[in-house]
């Protein structure tokens, strides 16, 4: 199913980009190994792959943010995919931003200029 | 100067994406070592490290596409960057496309529906 991917490149992995479907705003970038592009694909909701878990990383398992696949492109070497996603929740970082792109370079500095939708110690209750 | 970046998870590089400054569309993803950063940050110009080549890899070296760079963001574990560009000459793919994200994927098939703005025959003369 998806030898539609070269996953040798990172290691059995390819970056994928999650892209706001309305706004076209960037929300995140992640991983996924060949079982959760398959996920993906089957389920229509984004499936990554936790690096520093070394699991799948069914995206809003514990938040509740899932992200409803709308399109899937795939780039030029096919080692990268784009997931044009409408975000449940409003927000996809686990910071509680609206994206993970929260801050920009200025002046080599990071300044935090991104929308915060929630405040992560009441969703991610340990 | 890059401290700004974690370059440890994966292997002294970072990822980049490239989003149209005007458009927001996602035009490529790439990789960049803290040189690459720290060129970037100097010059305004996308300078990408080219894991293939193993070295710096001034996007529109050889095509004359460049990169203006508006913006830099920064995700929030500060391992993967999002430029936002003006891209020269109006392709951002080796092979001619406006997008290396060319392709999306319907029926378990890569299905090409990007623009192709040039000839890379043409282009990249050997």
């Amino acid at each position: 199913m998806s030898s539609l991917l070269d996953y040798e490149k990172s290691g059995g992995l390819v970056a994928a980009i999650a892209q706001d479907y309305g706004t076209g705003e960037i929300l995140m970038i992640a991983w996924m190994n060949k079982e959760a592009f398959d996920e993906t694909l089957a389920t229509g909701r984004a499936c990554y792959f936790s690096r520093s878990r070394n699991r799948l990383w069914r995206k809003g398992e514990e938040s509740g943010n899932v992200q409803i696949v709308h399109e899937i492109r795939v780039d030029c070497d096919r080692d990268a995919v784009l997931l044009k996603v409408e975000q449940v929740g409003d927000a996809a970082c686990h910071e509680g931003y609206r994206t993970c792109f929260f801050r920009k370079v200025v002046n080599n500095e990071l300044i935090t200029d991104g929308a915060r939708i929630f405040d992560p110690k009441e969703v991610y209750k340990k």
